[in-house]
């Protein structure tokens, strides 16, 4: 399993994923989900995988050749994003077509899902999900995040606080604390973690993270996330409990 | 879908659920899912249910009318949690005999789930969780909380507090802001919530609550949630970010 995140508003672009692999619970290991193909100054590019490991890398590869290869349509000549969402969904679309009969025939998934993320020169920035099917959607001001993979156990944190007019700062740690909710969660959701925060109109992505297993600000964090959680808790107004003056069964026999 | 969960520790359970059903998005009703059998001053036996509506109704009009009819077996006869939760799995299995097959034919789900709590004189108070193949698991002090139905969303909250000393008003304010995150991210789980709490040694269910749509204590719950959860990305120390001092490639340009 996988869980990445992106989260865009007013003030920019903040992006995350595990690194965790499997193939049942009895096989897990570590592959980066989260990829930096910005060109400083004119464009940030960033994108998150889900899915099929082999679908993936290969759809990450093909964009990394066509860079190299200088191919006309590249993640360095689009210009604009919703370009970008079409050219991925092509790609995956291309390495599905390769594989699909072959892992069709072992009931293997071929699914991929991508997040993409940034900014190009001349454009505002945007934030779109593209689907197994090759298809996208972006994310807007009234649903300001997406998420691929396992995105239950991180969405009710999101859901709660994600604005289109939270800081930065604020939505980076939300993403960060979406993560771990989801890796308490779920075991097939792992360390290392990688997030990268994007201020719009810079064209540089200068926040970067990444955290280990026994970080200490992922452990200082989770910390006191929790401790904010049960003062919250003793802080709440007590219950109005109904039907509080119902007999015992005893009380009355008694009486 | 459903969301229902229980929590046991020693000061007692706190047991919840929502109240919607629904046949696709395009059709959603209510109906309750929480019920109380218990006999004051004797025991205290609730059953929470999540599944197919017409096999879970089955079940409980079943042991309805065990107890009606004065059979030898029913939840007033039984002298274990452990006994009750084999004689509801067993009428799970007699209900599932009777339409599986009709069922199944049309490819429509036939499982359910129910969670069963409480306490019988003589024996300590037990939470249990029976699964749609009539088996059953119970609740232990490392994992105090079991749940059914649409369980992610609200998870993670229980992850976090629920030890196996959190006073019972904090389990059950838990308890309420767990069904209220998977409410907020899942239209299929909806109000009336019921919420019901015990005492251990009491054998009376004296805290009971129904809440409804709109109701002022879930408003205000949730607002100062939402509160609590800002004020405490706004506390939490910044991320310490890597890279900070990479160049754009502007800046080598101008350079």
């Amino acid at each position: 399993m996988t869980y990445c995140l992106g989260i865009i508003n007013r003030f920019g672009i903040v992006m995350g994923a595990d690194s965790r692999t499997n193939a049942g619970v009895d096989y897990t290991s570590a592959y980066r989900k989260l990829f930096d193909f910005s060109l400083p100054g004119d464009r940030v590019i960033v994108i998150c995988s889900s899915g099929n490991l082999s679908v993936t890398q290969g759809v990450i590869i093909g964009l990394q050749r066509d860079i190299k290869n200088g191919e006309n349509t590249n993640l360095y000549t689009l210009s604009s994003m919703y370009d970008v969402a079409h050219y991925i969904g092509n790609k995956s679309r291309q390495i599905q077509d390769r594989d699909r009969a072959w892992l069709e025939k072992d009931k293997i998934s071929y699914q991929c899902n991508f997040l993409l993320g940034g900014q190009i020169k001349g454009e505002p920035p945007e934030l779109y999900m593209i689907y197994p099917q090759g298809n996208y959607i972006q994310a807007t001001k009234e649903t300001p995040f997406l998420q691929i993979g396992e995105t239950k156990y991180g969405k009710p944190l999101l859901d709660r606080t994600i604005t289109y007019d939270t800081p930065l700062e604020a939505m980076a740690k939300c993403a960060l604390l979406s993560i771990d909710s989801t890796m308490k969660s779920n075991l097939s959701v792992g360390p290392p973690i990688h997030l990268v925060m994007y201020e719009t109109d810079s064209f540089l992505l200068r926040h970067k993270l990444e955290l280990r297993l026994g970080d200490p600000y992922l452990a200082k964090m989770r910390k006191q996330w929790e401790e904010y959680v049960r003062q919250s808790f003793e802080a709440m107004p007590n219950i109005q409990w109904q039907y509080e003056e119902q007999q015992s069964q005893e009380d009355i026999l008694i009486d």
